[in-house]
């Protein structure tokens, strides 16, 4: 088969390593619902017979006697926890203890207490990852230390592969602050609450085999179920399932720095000055200092001319919550929290809703959340002339982060806003061409920096409401060239042939693959 | 080819104009987890591209102008609404005015209000039903007004069917109380509240077409989504859903039959006495006057001992509202609202739980709700001596009632128990052979009746902690017996050979088929 180049202009190789490769054809090219094919539905479970089903097991010992388990199956987590998860870390313990080898990881997301995997790939008791890395684990596979090819999906990209079965999950291990022994879970209640229970609903609908390890054990019935205890096989109760100080980052804190106060000011500014603030308005924005503080901006103008916002989406904070009580938005809907506010938020608000990736960010639901959005708040690593976003890799080639829900939030809304500084470390964020293209520049309207606004070309009715707003519009080559003449060109990373990770679209189409790193 | 007689001696053909039957093997004979196959997944939804999908339509006629209509396609309903609803006879109104013929009608269940659908029955525009049937509509059936086979199930059955792909769904029509215009729905809020819209939940899932009908828009986001908008294409609002003093009964009275009053007397000693009343302990029963005048007896018994339930499960009623009140009951787990205490309820109790029929009944997950229960307290219209329970056809032939949760209940529950009275209207309960087969003996333990209580052989632990308790065990031959001296030998009803409708046990094998009336 011929390489084929994609709709950002990526050249594609026909097949890697025996998987054929679908090349990205659009943001909303892929088949509509009379084409789109179902996939193989969620797993049949069977009690053995009547009465209660018994599913408690007594250690990890007796759990894995029970499963099924191989060499090369597809493990997968949540990350909820956070940077104190420890049931991920232990599962892999294990299972390596078993002697098993070339496991496939699939995380809904990993943090830095999850860089103790790195030996395990090493060792090739990790082959490849599926749907987010993070850290030392991507660091390592810009390396090429992983056997395998890595996947990096979206939130919603993954649920949908999920359900179309393109992401089979032999084994889904469910960290769950509070659960019943018939294996009803949420991140509710339990001293290592963390919020909703998001991100492993489908894992737990579609899995093989699916176990709740908890250390939070109730009676039944434990409710609200996110997870529900007729898709789980197995209930391990542990002393511990993390560190709870590290599960949620207490507060979340506004930025202090000066250029970052500059941006969400002038994003508050264009918000503002487009009208897309307005009675019954809804955002998106993620829970980093200066999107915090855009946020707190956008508050700000909406005391002071009245105006409701309808709904807030995607991760909690406890400044939504704040403004969810103070009566300025009629609803969070949550796909995890982010502090501890959230998380008591989430618990005793009923207008505090707890979400699933399908319905916040699923590509073949009939809409999603994403899809109710009027403005999405997005960071990038790197932004490109053609408005193309890398969150993916730095510009020095390494991978470092996953998609997360950035191409669900930006696809789904009407106006994705995209906040960064001209540069960070002396690298500037604009690039002629991203390193890695993480999100096509379809959906990505608007970039705010220190230096000004660049509007999307495709999106000719912003650009002249901004001006009309008397906003300090530029064009994005402008944005590169001022951060040019201060840092001087950058030098491109070198990478070799070997592509070690692919980026798809959450249709699953590839946006683009990331090779091994050169040096 | 040949015949076959299943696991309840009902001799069954091999096929039925074109369909292949299955025989009944046993209550838990089907294929385990690694055999049963996966079904066909979900229907992929997609919107149209970025930004709101535009799902609200302004009028019926641009409803069904803008859906893929055609002759001998599946449209399904729910039944929270009761008595009251007004949509179904509505839909069905309005199909047939565009001409169309030989659908296949899909109820959780219908009321005397669907009486309006006979004559749709005998004009050809409904070919059959699948999933329930109730009243002046079984009736029709066992008269043989309708050109096709019905497939009566349970609500666990009919909600696996439609998961495995054997009960493939055209058009699901979901009423709801309360609807936003993307979709998310529920039957807590406005003035058409009917509690839980637990029973359409796979519909709106499998469905290829999905459509809200509300009498209640709120805007997005409309909390708790009960159904999520995700899965829903079209929402249409209408003046009204349904008369709202017939979708609930207003409040669920106790018998005061004097002859119920001492079957519910007996039922509670039973439990009491066989040590099924212990702490912890759970229970379902029905919204009937001889079965809330048992649930309040063993409640007496409840607060006499200082025992409390952990749950109580199925159908909720001001009576159950009122132990989770008081602490008797640790939660209840609902799939619909029998009276508007329970409505209230669940509306502001997060311990009164809605459920789903995967949820609380689902044959295929990994035990169900059903199957945490000690004690199933359901009826019957006829038992016979191997316990088999008719549930289906009186014992004049005529097909009048649906098996509801009858099946779920008693084979999840480790003790099921059958309150009837010997005779009603001087035809005897108890019969040599049912007249139809709705539930296999082989999970029916136990009948209460006003002359005593006979237990299943196959229960011999029960029955001797029956007679250990002093409790007046009968054989059930005595039974039928007594009461025969009393009526006399009832006569049997003629049938003619033509199949009207299969009953299918929950996991799709048939227990029995339904033949039309000779009369």
């Amino acid at each position: 088969m011929e390489a084929s180049t994609n709709a950002v202009g990526r050249k594609l190789p026909a097949e890697i390593g025996g998987r054929v490769i679908e090349p990205f054809r659009g943001a909303f090219a892929a088949p509509g619902q009379a084409e789109a094919p179902r996939g193989p539905g969620p797993r049949p479970r069977r009690a053995a017979g009547r009465g209660r089903p018994v599913k408690l097991v007594s250690s990890w010992d007796e759990l894995l006697d029970r499963l099924e388990l191989r060499d090369g199956m597809t493990v997968s987590f949540h990350h909820h926890l956070r940077d104190g998860d420890a049931v991920v870390n232990e599962t892999v313990a294990r299972l390596a203890a078993r002697g098993l080898k070339g496991l496939v990881i699939a995380p809904t997301a990993l943090f830095p207490t999850h860089d103790k995997l790195v030996p395990y790939i090493e060792s090739g008791v990790i082959e490849r990852v599926e749907g987010s890395m993070n850290g030392r684990v991507g660091e390592a596979c810009s390396r090429g230390a992983m056997r395998g090819l890595s996947v990096l999906r979206s939130h919603g990209g993954r649920g949908r592969a999920i359900q179309a079965g393109e992401l089979p999950i032999d084994l889904a291990v469910i960290a769950a602050p509070c659960a019943d022994p018939f294996g009803n879970a949420n991140g509710l209640h339990g001293k290592s609450a963390c919020g909703p229970l998001s991100y492993p609903e489908p894992d737990s609908v579609y899995a093989e085999q699916v176990v709740v390890v908890t250390d939070g054990l109730v009676p039944y019935p434990c409710s609200p179920w996110s997870i529900k205890g007729g898709n789980v096989d197995y209930v391990l109760e542990v002393p511990s399932i993390g560190d709870p100080s590290r599960i949620v980052s207490g507060t979340t804190r506004l930025t202090r720095s000066p250029t970052q106060l500059l941006i969400a000011e002038m994003a508050a500014r264009f918000v503002e000055g487009t009208g897309i603030l307005r009675e019954g308005f809804s955002f998106q924005a993620g829970a980093g200092g200066m999107s915090l503080a855009a946020v707190a901006r956008v508050a700000d103008r909406m005391r002071a001319s009245g105006i409701k916002a309808s709904f807030a989406h995607g991760g909690a904070t406890g400044l939504l919550v704040g403004l969810l009580e103070e009566g300025l938005l009629g609803a969070i809907v949550d796909l995890q929290s982010f502090d501890l506010e959230a998380v008591r938020s989430c618990r005793e608000n009923p207008r505090h809703i707890e979400s699933t990736p399908f319905t916040s960010y699923g590509p073949q639901g009939a809409g999603c959340s994403a899809g109710m959005l009027d403005l999405a708040l997005l960071g990038a690593t790197e932004i490109d002339l053609d408005f193309n976003v890398n969150v993916n890799t730095h510009s020095d080639g390494l991978l470092l982060h996953g998609i997360g829900g950035h191409q669900d939030a930006a696809a789904g809304s009407s106006c994705c806003v995209v906040t960064a500084p001209l540069f960070r470390k002396r690298i500037p964020i604009v690039r002629e061409r991203v390193t890695t293209v993480s999100c096509p520049g379809e959906v990505v309207d608007v970039l705010v920096t220190e230096r000004g606004i660049a509007v999307n070309p495709r999106r000719g009715d912003l650009r002249e409401r901004a001006l009309a707003a008397g906003l300090p519009v530029v064009d994005i080559a402008e944005l590169m060239d001022a951060a040019r003449r201060i840092t001087g060109i950058p030098e491109e990373p070198r990478f070799k042939d070997r592509p070690v990770a692919l980026v798809e679209w959450r249709d699953g189409g590839v946006l683009d693959v990331v090779r091994e790193l050169d040096r």
